[in-house]
């Protein structure tokens, strides 16, 4: 495969879409729900790009840019069907309404729809999300058969939904944080592992290889370590599914990775950069476990140091003090709100200080990604991608990338990835914003 | 000229380079001072691509990422030297010490230097900046007389510092808004309203003709009217004389050119954006003027819609109340402070809100602007460009193309243009960010 | 009278209390919305010292600390009755809904109480308010007999509704700025100028001048000139009627005189005071007007020099860059607001910075001060108390006092005096702070 | 001692002061700086009472306002001598250095003052404050033969330099945590405990014991449990020895005490209240070990309770998320930064936010308050107080009182005490803002 601008053969998006979702709550019930508006043409699926994003392809002064969905083939909205596991047996609805993200405007012309999707039992260990606990609980001998029994239902589902295809992302909780150990490092160790319960093996990995096994697409919206294991990743090359992780990338690493690619543009030093978030929500409760925070913070770190590059800057990036605090204030409920200190300085060492207060709502922000993983998934699939889909970054605190490539984390980088990706797929020349023929062309 | 990989031909940065600047205010002497220092070795040229930037070449895994100016052939810091105008006549030391933006420590080291600069007499109109008057202005019976003092100057500059190329750059004050009228439409009539006295010529207007006419590559900082206008812009084709402008990107509209292309690649919606500046310098004296009030405005009101496309998304962006302010507030002194309030809103429409309080400090963020207009201008000279430099964009609140192209407002474009523009000229393959090569290459 | 401790005879608050409210907009029927909620036990009146307050009696070890309304015979909430002036139409039901500050839960049960509500014709004049305008306004020849017809509406209100007493609060919008001049003198020249349609008698005047002819304790809470005229603080005092002003103490100003006492405490030095707000409502819209503004900008304006005494401590608060900014802002709805800077020094003029963003809701901050004005007003009128009410400058930006004499904007020092006040009332020992006796009083 | 105004007598401020200083960091030497520096005729001592405060006597109209220091006897400036314990052996010039606090403009000058005030060895104790260590450090068999070491310093410091009177302030760090044990309960069990070596006697109590043994007046300016133990507290009334504590009333707690009696004087509701402060010097180091935040954090939680009176306004304050974080972050240095985020609500319950960010010099605000801590208790001394001082709780974020009686953490009450208290010392009229007599005198 070269970078050539032939388009590449992607298979039409006929059919039920079936789109799974390991976890039924905040995030899962406000995608579901604004899918579920935007079926009857009520409201906006703001922020997806499968939906309201354009591309631009040709030249500037071309004209051409359309709809992304008017350009590749992407599954329409209408016959999606949702799937989901969870430790509760709250319905949709009922999930909705104790988040309480969505008004009653946008949960009443859509309840009958949401009080279909009722979860399926959850794989759920205490151990690995130490603030939760449920009733609708899988119990089985092996993690072995843990598996086996989510394949199951993943058969079920299609079945019973009669769907053509299906993509699954993860909107579980953070789990607590592990190393990559050896039961992590290939196949056979990891199928081993389930077999003898090997306490390495959390149930996020469970659901990443159930998926994976039974040939669905699946994405991680959590840090937890699942998919970037040597063990899962290589599966899915060998089964031939695209995988994408982790971490959806929203509210402050959001601003982080608009901003530091900014500072880093225009050589602008750094020397402290302090986040702090204040979070009421559920997702706030299991990050105020300390094991839960590990794997969150180690998500959110690594953010700058990729983007500002201190091994290539010293002067520039060498010393950074890079503390992120998450503390759990029961006052701002589903909202999210970050504060951000950032001490930089300039030309011959002069300070500066940039204070950022992102008042934010973390399932709002979170569902589009949803959304959109879903869509492009399937696109790669159908156009027989499979492995890592690093162009899709874009969409990730933690992109996933290639054993031995550094991962991109300028979310302008990432952009052009993505977008590129897309041109490619569809034959159209790649964009290099280069366009010296406007000024030039015409003097030869 | 094609965009295919063949290195252009660059004369080489031999001899010496003077820079003029009209205006020696606060940046002016900041970054003559900085270049001082760092003749000594003294101190970072924190901010300046030409002096710290780095270039990705190749693919991700090769890891060529050489200096820039180790790329491309830029002139040496060292027989750099400094020629200015001003309405006073402080010399550049008098002047350093009165804008007070550098420390001691940063001056006392270069006191000798910087006293050799001392401004030629300048062309100057209270009308175009009411808040300002000073004692060293040139009279003469007419703008065209005016314009060949000008040219005198530059060449009398160029023969007592044995100069080899020149390079210039406006660092004076806001003048009044005008907008264009049929003086400014050719060549022709500018040279006929010189001569006539014409009220719509302003002196801005005349420094960038005579550095035209004299063949010296120019770029304006600030947002009056000038080499934009059609007459100066064809002179400059005609002349095959490089130019840039116009209006430095620093404080509040760099933030603004980070924060909305990322608000827009994430497609986020944007109904309201609220600026408000405080600033103490000279600067913001000048701005307290409502007729440099609306220049300024101008160019900073221009940013967001270009970056936003709302004729592409007004579900989006197509009713943004966006509001600029600036206010002279002595206690701030040269540091200038923004505080901006982005009401913003995503899936299903739900509000959310970011602020940021940005402490920075003017001529800081400027001088190695300036420093890096002059290194590229002169390296475009070298390598036989001409005309407007659209991929100096980077630099501008208001970036100039031509008539008919659109301007690129997105940092992360501007950069990508800029780096894209280097690797051209030095026949390196563009980069698209692709990379699907590192994962598919060894499967075919 | 004196400070001795002897109670004042209070008259009972017997019988229906009417509450006269000129101006129907946000303020005013988020004010009656919350009484008729309570009335029906729904809902909660934060912020009223008249409903929730508490008052500490005698030492601190004697634990008495009744509530306000157990501690002085204030109205009970029950009869009273609201009667209103408009430029509109609407009745309070369709205005709330309108002004959209408060949710239906708080509207829906109340309907029918808010229908009843219907604006009386209003006394208005473009020349005044000139962002607004409106059908519902009466006509005359004189202002003279404007003022007889608003005087024969109080009187048919008052039959109409069987009151016993009644009380006003102007909520109607904030009027061009005007000087006093000789019209404003002594309530002759004012009566006279009223016949002769003198251009300096506004019509908020004209409202204050009915009120206290027909014998009304009257409050203002807009910065207009009116109450503060010569002329009508006279005949409040010839007529017997106690009076307040002006300008209801919310947001940004209510901040600014929490925080200037406490550094004045502590002897903080100021050197520049920064205030930006933007609002959204009907008020943002009336303020764009610069001569509205101007009003606005002066009630604001005053504060901080009476609080830091800059002829007291030149040192400290003799050079203070204050600037308010207001601006009109239409995404934040009646959410005001606030964004505050604030330069302060210490030991040595070390300087130090404070900034506070206030994120408010004006009408929901200015309702239980259009509340507590009502209920002191009728006991003060009960207690025999008339002409200006210093000891309700807690309430008020710009509060009124006797000629002579500075007024307290200090935020503690008002409620100091407003709660001794009322022990002064009831014959209580008021509250110095001293309490030595704790300490020494067993070792003597 | 009964609240009439019959003056006290108050013994001249004749002689030399000498003024001791457990602890010789940043705030000390800041302190000491400051004085050096008034000394000489050079620089403010802004924030200090005794220097700049003013008192207004009588009624409004009287305009008495005089000096603080023209109206009660304190002592003066010149004859005032430093003496000062600490760990490390630099002296007030090398520890002013490495402070970094001031600028070399202030420490030039007094260059030869500073470095005669060298540290006598430290009582220290690594297990009650982990993060510091030092070399120069009294050892001894037992924590009485400490004592009596301290004692000896006192008595040898006393005649070196000829002082007539003493006056002690804690400059210390902030050990850990801990609770009142047995051994503080009194005074005799508290000296069986010294002489034990009991290891719940920190080193902080040793000082406050040898000081008060020595007839020292003694403030405390750290959270450290020490005059405030059973113990001492009736030591200092045995001794007749004024004392006053606890940690120093400067940064976000003064800001919280300004604000919430705002908040709570208008009864706006509070159901959140997030501090967290970044902060780089030593004091930064101290606090990132969790036993010293603890001491810190029981101080810093304590205030909101006070002010706020949860148990006489459940509805409004009884349920308050209150979180304070301290994080050490160097890039600050000894520039310490808040970021408060507070949540607050209104009429009906509708939630509004303030958030404030203050970038503040803790040891510029600290100085001026150890200055008035040692001027004032020298006159409480003069005027035959003794024991707690709770006139001034003004400085003090744990203001101690009398078992029984609660603290005042309202800033303007704790002024008004502290003011008031002057003004009974000289026999003047209290204070009560009552001011009726203005209105009505001439009427009856």
């Amino acid at each position: 495969m070269t970078e050539q601008s032939t388009k590449v053969h992607v298979k039409p998006a006929d059919g039920r879409l079936g789109v799974l979702l390991p976890g039924l709550g905040a995030v899962s019930t406000t995608f579901i729900a604004g899918i579920e508006n935007f079926k009857k043409g009520l409201g906006q699926p703001i922020g997806s790009l499968a939906e309201m994003g354009t591309i631009r392809l040709g030249k500037r002064t071309d004209n051409r840019v359309p709809k992304i969905r008017e350009f590749v083939p992407l599954a329409p909205l209408n016959p999606i069907v949702f799937g989901a596991w969870d430790i509760h047996e709250e319905n949709a609805w009922q999930a909705a309404k104790r988040a309480s993200v969505l008004r009653d405007e946008h949960l009443d012309p859509i309840r009958h729809e949401l009080e279909q999707v009722r979860p399926m039992k959850a794989v759920f260990d205490k151990e690995w999300v130490r603030r939760l606990d449920g009733p609708n609980v899988k119990t089985a001998e092996s993690k072995y058969a843990l598996a086996q029994m989510l394949m199951d239902d993943i058969q079920r589902f299609r079945e019973d939904n009669r769907c053509d295809r299906l993509v699954s992302v993860w909107c579980g909780s953070t789990e607590v944080h592990t190393d990559i150990t050896d039961v992590h490092l290939d196949p056979d160790r990891f199928e081993a592992g389930l077999k003898s319960n090997h306490p390495a093996i959390s149930p996020s990995m469970i659901y990443a290889y159930a998926h994976i096994m039974a040939g669905v697409p699946y994405a991680n919206g959590a840090p937890n370590l699942a998919l970037d294991t040597p063990a899962l990743a290589q599966l899915a090359t060998d089964k031939r599914v695209p995988i994408a992780g982790k971490d959806f990338k929203t509210g402050q690493t959001l601003m982080k990775t608009i901003l530091a690619p900014g500072l880093r543009a225009r050589l602008i030093g750094v020397n402290g950069w302090y986040s702090t978030n204040i979070l009421g929500n559920r997702d706030g409760e299991v990050l105020d476990d300390p094991g839960s925070f590990k794997s969150k913070e180690v998500s959110k770190l690594g953010v700058l140091e990729t983007i500002l590059q201190p091994e290539l800057q010293p002067e520039l990036y060498g010393k950074i003090h890079h503390k992120v605090r998450i503390d759990y204030y029961p006052p701002r409920g589903d909202n999210k709100e970050g504060w951000d200190n950032i001490d930089i300085f300039g030309w011959l060492g002069y300070p500066m200080q940039i204070k950022i207060n992102f008042l934010c709502r973390d399932s709002i922000l979170a569902a589009p990604v949803v959304h959109d993983l879903a869509m492009f998934l399937d696109l790669a699939n159908r156009a027989g991608f499979f492995g890592i889909q690093e162009w899709l970054s874009f969409y990730f605190k933690s992109p996933q990338t290639k054993p031995g490539l550094y991962p991109e984390h300028d979310l302008f980088v990432q952009k052009t990835k993505f977008k590129n990706t897309l041109r490619y797929i569809m034959g159209e020349e790649l964009i290099t914003h280069l366009g010296l023929d406007y000024y030039y062309a015409d003097q030869k």
